[in-house]
């Protein structure tokens, strides 16, 4: 399970003090991109000068707000791999509270953005961190 | 049915050229903001004085990509209207191409974040816009 | 003189229930777009198919703050048309209160980065809004 | 002088793929905000309590664009301390090559947003850091 560690900062609150919900999202957005850099070894910037990985699914449920400066833990989890799809569950902890849990499905597509296989490599990655494997 | 048009400004894309997705949940929040202010006659401003509406559920689909300039119409829809909550549907369209469909619950809450009977006044503003309704 | 009216949202507004100011840059930019798109006949979406015209120099004064439900109108004046740059001159009204001042400079630049002279028909619609010609 | 580290991510780029400037603002301001806790052992969670720092000014240059990927480190002095404000100084590498300098000035204000005096424990931390006294 990979793991990535956010802050609450100021930028992410809203008027009633607490995370506006879309910043939640760049969160995840954020943690997929550290997982694919440093979990994969694929960075973003490489990936994105022959493809791109669009999310074309996303359910999350929020089930206690977060407040400035709470310390904010994202775990990620590949839970099925497709041919140019995988989906990936999410579950956000401030201690030991779950803050929200989400699941989304990404596709790799080609610059025209038609799905692609994922290149070998990034599928063997991706593979080796598929939920029940490890 | 409550339909909000918005372009797609040089601020929602990413360097794919298309939508970065949590700039859709923001347009999706503007949407709300704007059906409670014009269409319920209940602005945000008004109602964050004592209570607000933290969005608790999100499930969204992205059918197909947008581009910078695409003209996007976004049909919010109330669906189910509970004791301190409501489920509203979305689906946005650039001329008859589907580009994502979403649902959602908000919650009325107090300022401390307890969920509240919904007010008389926009119980009944709600129910007039229930869909099957009008 | 252009005139760009934005309602402060939610989205722009922070844990203090005032603008958080990075949102003030966003409504800049939007100003900016509006202003290419409708008043000089050339959106952003035609331009990056050849160019950019990114930001590089900006300053800005918020004298006042501004709260959900403004109504905010952002005047925009051409001050100075160079080569391959221009500079904006922003004043942001709430009714007759001012509540930020800004200049930028832009520059016209090729997909590499690099200054480009303006197109002719860019320069021409530019110089025919430069402050004091109107 | 306190350095800040960020990574361009992809929520920070726009269709050119370079930051998008507004993001730099946002960045400013995590910087701003990791600097009063871990420098001046003040959180920003603590200080919202009963004050809140509004930027009321900002100046920016923006010399060369940054891209996806690109490790910043932000450099933050402060320059000067008034009554209640202060002024800082930014200066953004990526590597050696200086991508943009920004000053900005804070003001301390109550949560009617009437300036006040820094709180004696603040002021004593802000003069520790004030250039050229370290």
């Amino acid at each position: 399970m990979f793991q990535y560690n956010q802050k609450v900062l100021f930028k992410h609150c809203d008027p009633a003090g607490i995370v506006f919900y879309p910043r939640y999202f760049e969160m995840l957005n954020d943690t997929v991109e550290e997982f694919f850099d440093s979990e994969l070894g694929q960075s973003f910037s490489q990936i994105h000068q022959t493809a791109s990985i669009p999310t074309v699914q996303m359910n999350a449920t929020f089930s206690a707000p977060s407040r400035l400066g709470d310390k904010l833990v994202i775990n990620l989890e590949v839970c099925r791999i497709g041919r140019s799809s995988a989906d990936l569950d999410f579950k956000t902890y401030c201690e030991e509270q779950l803050r929200f849990s989400a699941n989304s499905t990404l596709v790799y597509v080609d610059t025209n953005g038609k799905p692609n296989s994922w290149p070998d490599s990034l599928r063997r990655a991706l593979q080796t961190r598929l939920q029940g494997e490890d």
